[in-house]
């Protein structure tokens, strides 16, 4: 059923990437809310190898605009290029000397797997929002047939944050059998309320856009303002009032060459953390599709790990894998409480299952940037 | 220098007060940010009557989308129609049997006071964005004209919630001879960086709206759908995730009809909190101007009770009121933490301050719904 391409490089994404990004396209995939839908492209990278029975595979599992380049082989060091750079590598706790580790591109993404942005095959048109819902579910299931075709036999981990720690979770709840052990950071059962009403106000800001077209804008003509808006109130969520009080407080802004979403600003003067907002947004918009953005951040508020079984406990007593949760202190996007009783649920459930937290002012985003509490913590699963 | 005009009703406003809305207009206001602006209309309500003395007022201010019709005389138990219904009138806390009550529209505003959308007579205009900065400091300065006009030789109390809360901090700060008693709820020393960020947010949206046109929209052809997303984003800031998730959880939307301010919506289904904030959107449209929710969203931010003098403790050892600070528990947008922070402040300055804390999981609007509490706790300030 599966359709082999060659691997080759894609150049088209719009980060440079300096290791290898390889493609994999199969024709049809059943999705979670009806329907299959076809061909589908898979973007990826690998470091290491896989071992002759096929069970030293670690999948790593990325967030919201992430892409595969978790790690920068070339730059193993620089934070900036790579979004777990430091967590990666020879020696380090997803040892590429021990294990093959894999990063794919989410369905629905715009690095290379097939998203809004591709040109559907049926009408030589990008698909815009043509493009059926996707569900975290159907990620994992993308990323099944993806470690299949590279002849995973068990994956020895799965691990992932935010979204990619939905995924994680997901992956041990769908397929006990093929998930030695799972980690899951920063993500939770499912979205409170609350986190499902700012991506509705960020959609509706990319959607308000008249320059989003319905969704079928031209590609760098989209909804930049939309998008950035949404970006701009997506990093107040990744971020704590802690924080962002020991950031950027009052603080007059420091550079006033930003320029707002809107073009219009500066009601007396600019404070620091406004800059920093206009930056951030610009910065998405750079590298993001906003139709990508609209399908990822509703798989998102979809997600919810009960969806199908009878009950949460049903769900979470599936687990086969050695699981440890990661939640952060100061997170109200994915609340530590809530990442914690998703733990308890689990051990409750049967589960091997234990629950740590990270103790940092930096909100949710704190497992991109607290590497060495990062690394003491996932080793927690080795004991 | 001030200009009497005839008491008359404010038949253009967009609610249907059932109480008298008196205008009050005097020529000139010197602004904190520099310069003279006027003339200055200030639209009010009032309730009871002014002692011979004139020193039996209270005077309540609003906050950022509130109307002076904080009371119903003709519907006192209706908590729908006038914002603190139930804590005014004969024998409740804002006693009208015994004080003279006031309550006006802040300058700025679009509830009859001068405001954006007000004709500027040198130019047969609304004013749009050549209406001028202005601070909360210009409130209370605008406020003081009319008491004085009103015949108030001393304020009883001031006192006031959220933005109301930094004017009622204000004016027991600028005016302490003028101020017997103060309560501050749910207002803090200054805005943190995460509330100015969310503030930034829903501006952007709005001006980012093309219908905004540079603040030069006719009436009624304003930039409802920015606004409206700039309402479903506060809405969220001024519940918790607590509030949220007792109310909404992840409930499918009970109602279809709600317009999302797009127009574009549904990735798969729709949660209820998501309809509850197209509701919500839709509703301030109708009722409230896009460039008052600039300004005054503007002059929340800019806000900081110390400034221009040397630190916040000389600020604050001017207080000569009695005053009782209130936070509330689940607030994140003026947490319970800085009000205390901020009493603490103002006793170790000297102040006869008092804290105390509503325990509502209901957010930042617990003020305007715990009516038990907030009638419990304000009686603290007569202990």
């Amino acid at each position: 059923m599966v359709t082999q391409l060659d691997h080759e490089d894609v150049t088209s994404t719009r980060t440079n990437f300096s290791n290898q990004v390889h493609l994999y396209t199969f024709d049809s995939l059943p999705l979670q809310r009806g329907g299959q839908f076809g061909p589908v492209t898979v973007a990826y990278e690998t470091w290491g190898k896989l071992n002759a029975e096929g069970n030293n595979a670690v999948l790593i599992t990325h967030a919201l605009t992430g892409s595969p380049h978790a790690h920068d082989a070339e730059s193993p060091d620089d934070t900036k290029v790579a979004w777990w750079n430091p967590l990666i590598g020879p020696g380090r706790f997803f040892d590429t000397s021990r294990y093959f580790v894999i990063c794919s591109n989410v369905l629905g993404s715009c690095y290379g797997s097939t998203g809004p942005s591709s040109i559907d095959p049926n009408t030589g048109q990008p698909y815009g929002m043509r493009f059926p819902v996707i569900t975290i579910r159907d990620m994992v299931e993308t990323q099944r047939r993806l470690i299949e075709y590279l002849g995973v036999s068990q994956l020895h981990m799965v691990a992932g944050g935010s979204i990619g720690g939905q995924q994680a979770l997901e992956w041990a709840v769908a397929h006990p059998e093929l998930v030695e052990n799972v980690i899951v950071v920063a993500a939770t059962a499912a979205l409170t309320a609350q986190a499902i009403a700012f991506s509705e106000v960020g959609r509706q800001a990319i959607l308000a856009d008249p320059r989003w077209q319905g969704g079928d804008y031209l590609p760098g003509q989209g909804p930049n303002a939309g998008l950035s808006i949404a970006r701009m109130l997506a990093m107040i969520t990744y971020q704590s009032e802690e924080g962002m009080e020991l950031r950027f407080a009052r603080q007059p802004a420091r550079k006033q060459n930003m320029t707002a979403p809107s073009g219009f600003t500066d009601l007396s003067k600019r404070f620091d953390v406004e800059g920093y907002l206009y930056y951030q947004g610009e910065s998405l918009v750079k590298r993001f599709d906003a139709n990508s953005y609209l399908y990822i951040s509703r798989a998102m508020d979809l997600y919810d790990v009960s969806e199908e079984y009878p009950s949460i406990e049903d769900a979470l007593s599936r687990l086969r894998s050695k699981a440890l949760f990661i939640g952060i202190r100061s997170d109200f996007l994915f609340p530590a409480a809530r990442v914690r009783w998703l733990a308890d649920q689990a051990r409750a459930a049967g589960s091997d299952a234990i629950y740590a937290e990270l103790d940092s002012p930096h909100g949710h985003d704190a497992f991109l940037k607290e590497w060495k509490q990062m690394t003491a913590t996932l080793n927690l699963i080795k004991e």
